[in-house]
């Protein structure tokens, strides 16, 4: 089975690379552009299980590796 | 407004980093994680704009900055 986590950095911690970003984007010309924050995605390939006991399993991963919970946000769908 | 852009490798690209993940999730003793690939995220805010011109200007920034599109696919969500 599969899954996507996406980990996002939360409000108000600051995004050293976002700012790059939009630094770079300006120099390439593209106006407008207000703020960029970059955060991470992991396509997952899992064995079967039951879907409440993947997301638990999934979750468990999150917590423990794939999201640094002090500064980090992740959302996990089941595809 | 906002948007989302997801760049994720493409099929067949060696992923180094999703290969590591899988063996310390191992190590973490989750069992059943066959494959882990691991792309970037993008929420950037821009200037409010005509749906069909913000989704120029993402693809533009997309094909000249946020992917590498030798290797990496993207996809952008207008939110």
């Amino acid at each position: 089975m599969k899954a996507r986590v996406t980990v996002t950095l939360k409000a108000g911690v600051l995004d050293p690379q976002g700012k790059a970003i939009v630094g770079a984007l300006d120099s390439l010309d593209f106006k407008g552009v207000q703020s960029v924050r970059q955060g991470k995605v992991f396509d997952i390939v899992l064995d079967d299980l039951p879907q409440d006991k993947a997301k638990k399993q999934l979750t468990e991963m999150c917590e423990q590796l794939l999201a640094n919970t002090v500064i980090e946000n992740y959302q996990i769908e089941l595809l």
